[in-house]
This record gives structure tokens, C-alpha cells and sequence, in this order.
């Protein structure tokens, strides 16, 4: 661990572990409120250390971890289903179709990965307090988190989010504050609580380790995969830490000699929320002005890890797609009814993109691809009701019963 | 598996595998509808044949299973994370406290298992339909796993049934029929169904197979628990199921001569829900009159596996408790808060159960315990969301935000 250095994406300065909490002090001064973050950086590991180290019999994962072992918090992540779906890529038209259910994560999502290893973080600081800015996943995790490590957990939450939302949230014992005003001013007050109070900052990318974290995805894929490095990973895209995260877990693996390739990041964003697509296709980045998708995961104006998430897609040779809302809510069906995973909307996002894709002949249908499946359904069950009909009840003799 | 024999629970005859599919011919006769099962069969196998192939250091599992692997639909059930916390072991007095997750499992409750293993049957015996009645977790289950499997569910519910429980249900592409009338005319008319319709029938215990899926979950806490037994397993018990599966689980290892005790079991039902309880207590059965309880999933008012059940628990020289809706609520609150998961009401009254058992010395708390959990929280946030508290929204300054 003692020869972690922290990259600042936007520069390329280096800086010692213990030099830099959040962003590149210079890069992050350019910062603009309303705008991608500047200046994240990226842990460097020495890869000649980890190619020494590393046995195929026997991989140790935590050569590719930022904090040891010691530290982490008692709460299990990770090792979530992966398998082959012959009758999904059969529905979608492709033969080597994978889907990784990283919605079995105790939360109920991904970004339990990365609230795993901030709050690891924590305790080698030996900071009791955790801070985040988020209306759902994350900010689930952190709670959850939280309350196996014996942290308290502040969460700043626009106080229009839904109160389902908040009730995993405050069971969970962390420390709730609507603000009124949107996920901005909510980001905002989480920087000057830990700026001005106390606490560890967790916020998505503002935090190195939160991509560190995720990066643990693509660790499990590898393994799962027989040691295999898939052709391509479809990925929900937000703020773009995600995809970021999945390609830094490829690129470890390669920089320490392990494999060779990365497989190709392909972003599927809602049609309202593609300021990572359109960034993309123009080179120049504007915000999304009204996002507007029943996949509120990847609903999003202002993506804080754009520049990362772009570089991410270009370096792999990935691509980028928009899909409705109606696609949304059919894909979500389609995944469920071909392999049983109940996806929330954003996780669902990414089968049609996949069906665009084939449209399109963008993606060798023969390839390997995999599917991330990044939240639970049961964290949403509001958006798929609006879209099912429950059969009319009978009297219960079994001459009413239809035929099927 | 051609070893494989069915034996009544009720009367201990024995039949070949093909000879039955669903109860014991002669005591299922004596049924009365409105009253637990009679002539459930137990699946027996040949354990000698186990004990010579079972391997130490690799064990294969499928030794235990009563459908070959081959039959096995793409579904990945299990893995759910195995723990010990010492932060709730703390807050309820025990020294030595486990956590078993499989509100992990991909519908989000322990019943994959049984959907699993039925499903299997179905295959082998090239049956395309698969037919439930059930409100709940076992409804869902069926349906994802019968996805998976490209099967057709049928599966009938009570038209009061909560429609968030019907979501999943139907978006997995499941033949759902709201019954006017309750729990017991569901039961009923899905026998009627299988009897003069077609589909193989899944009702919990009445098919064999329920019980031996949900045995694997003791044949994994065994092997994560470092293939040691451990002393008590604590159990949400609603018609019974669970328990008697759990125990099947250890007595087929003991059987085999891999282990050489069983845990005990302990069961905790809700205050209202108790028939199982009183039933151990007084020697006879009677129904629950008037089942009323948050704890939805072990709501029930004839616990089709009584019998089973009792002599689980007895067996095993366990014992038996009931707890409040306040304390299941307080439960649910606890474990959120001492270790990151959020379960259903149902899994939550265990630790209720457990804090009962301490105040009455009825477990020594060196011993090591394993608490089941056996359905996610998301599956009902309307429970938690009735006790707890969101606090009121602030302006976005910094000023504004309380110390904590």
C-alpha cells in the first residue's frame, strides 16, 4: 500500500497518499459549481510489485486494494452472481451473453463497493464520520456501511427525494438532512460540512476511492470469467464513475501484466440525461438541461466524472447510447422475463442499448458481453407498476380459471 | 440419485421416487382442508453411497441434491454472505453470533431454494408448468426462477393480496389469478388446478422438493462456518417450512457421518401467529386464530408443516418463542443498525427472539448462534416506514445544519 501515489486526471501531477484527501489541489481550484469536477485523481499502484506478487493459482485482489486488509468495515460486498443468459442473448441476438448481478449487493447496489472502501479509508484516518450528497444508492450504501463499521453517517438529500428512498436510509441510523434545493445545493453543503465540521467526504468521484471501490466489479468479472477478459461490458452511465471505475479495474489488470486487453466500455444513457453521449459525439461539453427519466439512478444534469468517463470509452474503443424511457420499461421486462433478475430501470437501460446496438451492428453479435446489472428492482417498484396490468380476481372454482 | 426414496413423515411408509410426486397416498387421504398437512414425505438417500464419495477437501454438495445437476435451470441461487458481527452480538449479549443473509438470494428471499430445486423436478420429469398458490416471497420466487427457465407459473394469490407484492409477480411473466376468498381457497383451487389441468404443483411442503431446496442453505452455513456445526439456529417460522428444512439440512450431513450433532433449532413466531408455538407447548394442535401481524411472511393461521416443524424443533432439542409487532419493529431497527441489512419484518423478529431468550437464560450466550434472515427489506418498506421519523428540510447553509 505504501507505494500508492494519487494521478490527478486532468494534470497528471502525482501526489503522495498522504499529500491529498479529494481532488488535484491545483486542477479542482478551476472548478466551476454546476460543472463536471476537475482535477480527480487516480490511484497509481506499483504494478511491478503486484506482477511479482500475483499468483494465478491463488490471486490476492487486495494487491489491487488502497487500504489494507485491517481496515475494513464487517460488512460483505461483492460476489454477486455472473453467468451466461442463453435465452437473453437468444431474445437480443447475441451467442456470448453475460450479465453480472451486482444488485445483490447488501444495499441493493453497486455503489456498496465503494462506500465499502471509503469507509475502510475511514478507519485508517480514524475518522468516525462519513459525509455524502445523494438521493438514492449511494447514499443507501453509505448508511448501510456505516452502521456495520459503527460510523455516523451524515447524508445531505434533496428534499424532494422520495420518502421511500429515506426509510432505508434513516433505519440504517445515519444522520439525514433535507436540503431545500436540488442534488447541487445538496453537494455543495456536503463540502462545507466536511470543509467546515468534520468527516470523511464520500462523494462520487470527489473521492478517489469511490472509484477504487467499484473497480472491484470488474476484479470479480476477471475471476468469474475463468480468468478471461470479456469483449465488452454494457454499463448504466450517470455521473460516469461507474464506467470509469469498471475500465481502472481492466486497466490494473493490464498495467500489472495479468491480461492484455480491456474490454470495450459501452455507455448506455436515458435520452434526457446524455450529457456523457453528447459529449462524445461533439468533443465539447454542455449539461443535460432537463433530465427527465424514470431511471433515476442515471438521471443527471451535471455528470461529476465526465472527462473520466469519456476518456474511459475512448481508450477501450467503447461507444455510447441513448434510449427511452419506454425502452427503459421494456428492457426491464425482457430481463426479467429471460432470466429472473429483477433490474431498477437504469440496470435496465443497458438491455436496450444492447437492442439498439444489434439495430445499429455496432457490437460483433459473436463477441463476449457482459451486462452490468447495477441496482436492485425492489428499490423502485413504483416505475415497472405503472406499466403492468394484474388480472381481474374470480370466484374460486376452477371452472373460472382461464386457459393458458 | 436413483437411490433416492420418499418416506412419509406421518406414517414412515416408503415409496420409489416415481411411485409419488406430491403427499403420502394413505395419510393425505385423512386431510382435513383448514388443518396442517398430513403424510408430507421426507426425501431419503442412500448415505452410504455419500459417505463414501464425499471428499473433505473438496465437497460436492450435489451428493445432498435430489435432482441431477443436469436439470438445474439458469438460476443462481445461494452464495448469500455468511458473518459473524460482533457489534449486534454485543448489543443482544451473545459472544459467539452469526448472521446467515439470504434475503440475498436473487428474488430477494430464501425461497429461491425451493423454487429452485422444484423447477429441477420439473425438467427431469419434462413437466412445462409449475403451479403455486401463495401471497408472497414464494409466489415471486417461482415466478423468477420459472423465467429463468423459460417455464410457465400459474400462480394463484388472494385478491387482497398488497400490489407491490403482484409487481415482481407479473413482471417475470407469471400467470398470476387473484382469488376471491383467502389464503386456503388459493391453496385449494391451485390443487385443483394440477389435478385437472396440468403443471407440476409447488405448494410448500405438499411438493417434497420445497423441503430439500431449502435444506442447502444448512449445507452452506456448514461449509462457510469452516465445516463446523454450529450450536443454534434461530428461525422465522410461519407454516413451517423453514425449520424442518433447516434441520433436514443437518441430519442429512449427520446421516452421513460428516457431522456428528444437529443445532438446535429455535423458533420464533409472531405473538398472534403462534400455532406452532402452542402446538409444542400443549402437545396439540390447534389453529392461530386470528394471525395479525407486521411480520407478513409468517403471518398464517394453519401452518401447513406443523408436524414437521414440531419435530424439528424437538428433535433437536430446540425451543420455541413469540414475539410482539413492536418488538419485531425494534428488531428490524437493531440489525439495520449494528450491521448493514435491512430484512423483512419476518427475519427481524428473530433478533426480537433472540433478546427474549437472553432475558430468560434460555440460550448460553458463548455459544455460537446463527440468526436467519430469510427475506430482503426492500420487499416491504410500508412496515419500517410507520415507524420512523424524517427530519424537517433545511435551507442550504451550512448554519442551518444541526451538530451532530
Amino acid at each position: 500500500m505504501a507505494g500508492i501515489l494519487y494521478k490527478c486526471h486532468t494534470c497528471g501531477r502525482e501526489f503522495k497518499r498522504n499529500e491529498v484527501r479529494y481532488l488535484c489541489p491545483v486542477c479542482s481550484q478551476e472548478y466551476s459549481p454546476g460543472m463536471p469536477l476537475r482535477g480527480v485523481l487516480i490511484a497509481v499502484f506499483d504494478y511491478d510489485i503486484i506482477r511479482r506478487k500475483y499468483k494465478r493459482s491463488a490471486p490476492d485482489w487486495n494487491l489491487f486494494t488502497a487500504v489494507e486488509k485491517k481496515f475494513f468495515p464487517p460488512f460483505q460486498v461483492g460476489g454477486t452472481p455472473f453467468f451466461r443468459s442463453h435465452s437473453l442473448g437468444r431474445e437480443l441476438g447475441y451467442e456470448n451473453l453475460w450479465v453480472k448481478n451486482d444488485g445483490l449487493n447488501p444495499s441493493g447496489s453497486l455503489k456498496d463497493r465503494a462506500s465499502f472502501l471509503v469507509v475502510a479509508e475511514a478507519n485508517r484516518l480514524n475518522e468516525p464520520v462519513v459525509v455524502t450528497a445523494s438521493t438514492g444508492n449511494a447514499a443507501s450504501a453509505l448508511a448501510a456501511v456505516c452502521a456495520a463499521a459503527g460510523k455516523k453517517a451524515v447524508i445531505f438529500v434533496p428534499y424532494k427525494a422520495p420518502k421511500a428512498k429515506l426509510v432505508q436510509i434513516v433505519l440504517y441510523g445515519a444522520n439525514v438532512i433535507p436540503v431545500k434545493g436540488t442534488y447541487d445545493d445538496a453537494f455543495k453543503l456536503s463540502l462545507a460540512f466536511t470543509a467546515s465540521r468534520n468527516g470523511l467526504n464520500r462523494n462520487t468521484a470527489y473521492h478517489p476511492l469511490t472509484i477504487e471501490g467499484k473497480k472491484t466489479v470488474a476484479l470479480e468479472i476477471f475471476e468469474q470469467n475463468n480468468f478471461k477478459v470479456p469483449d465488452a461490458v454494457l454499463i448504466p452511465v450517470g455521473d460516469g464513475v461507474i464506467i470509469a471505475a469498471v475500465y481502472k479495474g481492466f486497466y490494473d489488470l493490464k498495467m500489472a501484466g495479468i491480461t492484455r486487453k480491456i474490454p470495450r466500455m459501452i455507455s448506455v444513457q436515458a435520452e434526457s440525461s446524455d450529457a456523457i453521449h453528447q459529449y462524445l459525439l461533439s468533443g465539447t461539453y454542455h449539461n443535460a438541461l432537463s433530465p427527465s427519466t424514470i431511471a433515476d439512478s442515471i438521471s443527471v444534469s451535471v455528470p461529476s466524472n465526465a472527462h473520466m468517463a469519456k476518456d474511459a470509452i475512448e481508450k477501450s474503443r467503447g461507444c455510447s447510447v441513448t434510449v427511452t424511457d419506454r425502452e427503459i420499461l421494456d428492457g426491464q421486462r425482457i430481463l426479467a422475463l429471460k432470466t429472473g433478475i429483477f433490474a431498477e430501470p437504469s440496470s435496465s437501460a443497458t438491455i436496450a442499448g444492447l437492442r439498439k446496438l444489434r439495430q445499429s451492428g455496432s457490437l460483433d453479435p459473436r463477441e463476449q458481453i457482459v451486462l452490468l446489472i447495477t441496482g436492485h428492482g425492489l428499490k423502485d417498484i413504483d416505475a415497472p407498476m405503472k406499466d403492468i396490468t394484474i388480472p381481474e380476481a374470480i370466484e374460486p372454482a376452477i371452472e373460472n380459471v382461464p386457459l393458458f
